[in-house]
């Protein structure tokens, strides 16, 4: 089969592999239908995550067919038609029991990283009875590879983390993908305001298009003026760090009304700087959170019921054999325009 | 009446003060029986608290009798034997209905601090429906003045932010008298193991007296190691910051399992570095609080049930005339084996 | 002043009343400017409601201008447009501290019930720093009537404790205006399915124009078969009474999913038969509430930033010197297409 | 090899069976060394119990040994010691998700019921990884024995649906073992007064040997009168139905304070009256709930910490020999004193 393969930094091709084989009674082998790039993968591109090593197979996101079943699994059956999770979860284990399926003992973000993925014709799965979903007949499956990642990342981490609630303020600083993904699930919980921070035009507009009350853009406006002046002085009560740099992060503190929670989804690299001598007295917290993917099944009802329409965060489409091609759009984004892609395979 | 008055950084002293009058009709004058001094109030001698200024009556612990009452005090009558709450509450604006009584527009920490307290022979509280509580008869006194601050501030600032629950653990890091309460009230919640850290080994001592299942000397051996240890390689789900330093926070991060909470209860002079490279994956919560005292009614409870002894916490004792004394004893804590003094006023 | 009467069993009538004064420091007056009818204000003129006794006033809901204030009134002055809660609540007693206002030991339903009411054309408000609410510039005060009391009921009886959730399944018996009125709150937090159960027509297309995703006539199709129908067989997740009768809680249980909750909402007369030899070991949850109106503020965020509007539920508008009249539509409902009336007082 | 069988109504006797084999990937198969009665394999041998047919293998409770394991179980292995749960959970049903696990699709309370159960020398346990715990080293068996169904059952039907809290007061109806398990599992959240009622004086004295702070017997005080003069007249804030019959579901709900939990735990034979005339306005819950056994875990970890002591609860003990004499006296274990008896099987 084809597969986008992690050759050495800065290299990624398509190559053939093996198609892979059950090697636990657990697994499936599923056939890949549609996949998309995440940031994950542009990062492990640049050699920014260690577990990643060279000959991997990448890819954590994408919906696709059941090849074969291994012989203890129950909920699936060959022929069905699946959403792949990026968290793997056993179920079992102390974490999964917690909920913090990002933590399973034998899972968690393994699929593209530390096994091979889903940029490929065929995946390995394991722990599929809990690590699958069976689609909806009838649904928009391009839309449904926005649920692998992006959709409960944005939700579990940014909105739940961050205890978004009817008649709140909220302020998603980053309109990337997650962010984005934060500002449309945010909704559900019917804020009263979301103001959308970035440093793109572009991206604040598709901010505004995908329900932002209002938007900063911080090379023009304080953000943190305006975000005081939205909220009678005070901040807001949900503050949601997509960025994942310490001036980002440094910005959320300013922008916490008392009581609110930072919710933090960025991603971090180094130690930033918590000004407790400001915060201590101020009934706030810090979430952090790997996506445990637990809010799957809801938001597979959410877009059953036509309450959720992921499918506007595509904006690019490409075949299997323009693997490479998407991997450049999808990594000069901003130049083109780009928050998710989808590709088809055949 | 005589007063300790906060007179110029570094000094405080006994002084004839004229006794207060109502000047709201929601006002309370009390009779002190009995007062305390907290730690913040030594900050506040050193000249640490910029809100307070000279001439002020320091004070916001301690239990009396109700002297006089304002036209529209409805729970509270002369002769009443009443528990003086640190939070004055307006229990109507937007904080005070959602919880936050600390940030009361018209209150919060303000006796002794913005408006004349409780080290007097009288007092006037405002809010006093709301900031007062009635004594249990037949109660131990001199254990509630714990209840005016100390006690509420380790529960709700340590145990309940800190989410302490049956089958988990918790590490206390500092066991100076808010670190104690929290050692204290959090076996009201059942967790398997409470982790006592320090640096003076008559606090740690203290410390298992109160129930803590475990003590860690920190110049004597390495706290990470041995909470590791402790704790199967995890950390603890409940890590509370009961010093207020860099050092401290710092370790507090190293001691926290996935999943778990930092609840910082220490006051915080200076930013600290958090280290989001490691800590963003790891679903944690960073808490901050200043104390609601909305746990007073519950905590009263429990001590009129007899499940809570604060008693325990008294160390020393002095009558009003010997309050300059009292300030220099509890000042040099360590020194003379200090937790807290009740002073007794006639 | 003109006043709305309850006389004897079946009389209401306008009458000549002396204008209310403040009798204690926490009163407000406040002049009424529109009003509207509960069917509760029909119970009573039924003669159902025991504890208010003929010569009251009544009328609990409404919306006016602050007349003048009591000493020791902090939130509003004279010349204040303010919205007058149907429950008074002093702030201070363990139920409103716990958040059951509606069980305030010197307040709960009192207007128009044991103390003087809405429906005339001055009020005095208890406890008003409490029990008044600010209205927003510009805000459409006969929308804002309808926050006294049925959005509150519908929202905290209906839908709150129903945990009406993103992707659950609600059905609402009854579509009487609290019903509606459960259906519209419950939008809030994005169910998947809303489905409404009545015995008229008319009322089922007004349910279905504010949000019901099905409706259901129960003179013409089965509610247990249809609900089960659409819900995979299960029932569903939250189940709102809205009715009051045996007949329709014993509906109820049936349409509850297990691990749902049947959140009674009606007001009921008599006994009713729990079938525990079916619910018993199915993990469900059975709520009662009389409204506590502590979700007022969040309404009146939601309404100001354009996320509810109250006033689709208006169908009628009266003035003050109509009251009987509206009285008379009010009681036949049904016949008039009455949802809620509002009556304007000059 | 040996095991209790049902053969008919009114009668169980020892038999000889064929040792079960692993008949899914997911099976393990484990050696009993103590197992128990409980009261619903009483109800079995009466024929209450539809679904659990005639030779069936009884006992949904024990510990043991793993004798071997199927090809996709990860967590046990030949040799381990394990807990057995009285529920079965494939872990990854929608139920099960959601905690739900008595209504997993492919579990729930299977054994001893619609399968063969622990009355066994040797069981077959399917979805072992999530239906059995490992048993700490040196751990008292017999006290796990209780963990299986008894503690569970108390703390998640009674105590946590009942909202136990510190402060709170709290009354059991049913004095008989899961009554008394939830008397003991109530005390981890620390109410203030564990009242217990029941007609008979030696479980009563149990009651308070296990910490009970007040009992009733019901046949000579006035269980409403004595209830409402220890709670200042408001009844309780969590009441625990541990009986299963009319008269105490009705009397459990004249001892419920406003705003408590009626946390029902007793099986139901027959409808009841609920009087929602009365209880419509008191902001009250009532549940329902089939043990799931979610709290196992964290039960291990208490009796690990040596904080639960569930050995309390066994007044009797038999050698597998002598399970028919040991059914003879748990079947009248007014008559003999009985709570729980353990049987040893070598």
């Amino acid at each position: 089969m084809k597969a986008l393969v992690y050759n050495a930094v800065n290299s990624v091709s398509l190559q053939d592999r093996p198609v892979p084989a059950i090697s636990s009674p657990t697994d499936v082998i599923v056939k890949i239908t549609k996949t998309t790039i995440c940031g994950t993968d542009l990062h492990i591109k640049k050699g920014d995550v260690a577990t990643c090593e060279p000959g991997r197979i990448l890819g954590h996101e994408g919906v696709g067919i059941v090849q074969s079943v291994g012989s203890s699994v129950i909920r699936f059956k060959e022929g069905d038609r699946v959403l792949i999770s990026c968290i793997s979860s056993c179920a079992t284990c102390e974490y999964c029991r917690r909920g913090m399926q990002s933590h399973c003992t034998s899972g968690g973000w393994i699929l593209g990283n530390t096994i091979d993925g889903t940029q490929a014709e065929f995946v390995r799965i394991p722990h599929a009875d809990s690590s699958l979903y069976p689609i909806p007949k009838g649904a928009d499956e391009s839309a449904l590879v926005m649920l692998s990642d992006i959709f409960p990342t944005g939700l579990e981490c940014g909105v739940l983390n961050g205890k978004v609630q009817p008649g709140g303020t909220v302020v998603v600083v980053g309109s990337g993908p997650v962010g984005l993904a934060s500002i449309v699930t945010a909704q559900m919980y019917s804020p009263a305001k979301i103001i959308a921070i970035d440093t793109d035009a572009r991206r604040l507009e598709v901010a505004k298009e995908l329900g932002a009350s209002e938007t900063i853009d911080s090379t023009k406006e304080d953000p943190i003026a305006k975000v005081k002046a939205l909220t009678d002085g005070k901040g807001c009560d949900s503050v949601i760090e997509a960025v994942g740099i310490p001036a980002t992060f440094s910005l959320c503190q300013e922008l916490l009304a008392p009581g609110g929670v930072l919710a933090n989804v960025g991603v971090h690299g180094t130690k930033v700087d918590l000004h407790l001598e400001n915060l201590w007295d101020k009934n706030i917290s810090i979430t952090t959170r790997l996506v445990d993917a637990v809010s799957t099944p809801m938001l597979l009802k959410m877009v059953e019921a036509g309450k959720l329409q992921p499918s506007q965060m595509i904006t690019h489409r490409f075949k299997f054999s323009e693997m490479e091609k998407a991997y450049e759009t999808f990594g000069k984004a901003s130049e083109h325009g780009a928050l998710k892609v989808v590709i088809e395979v055949d």
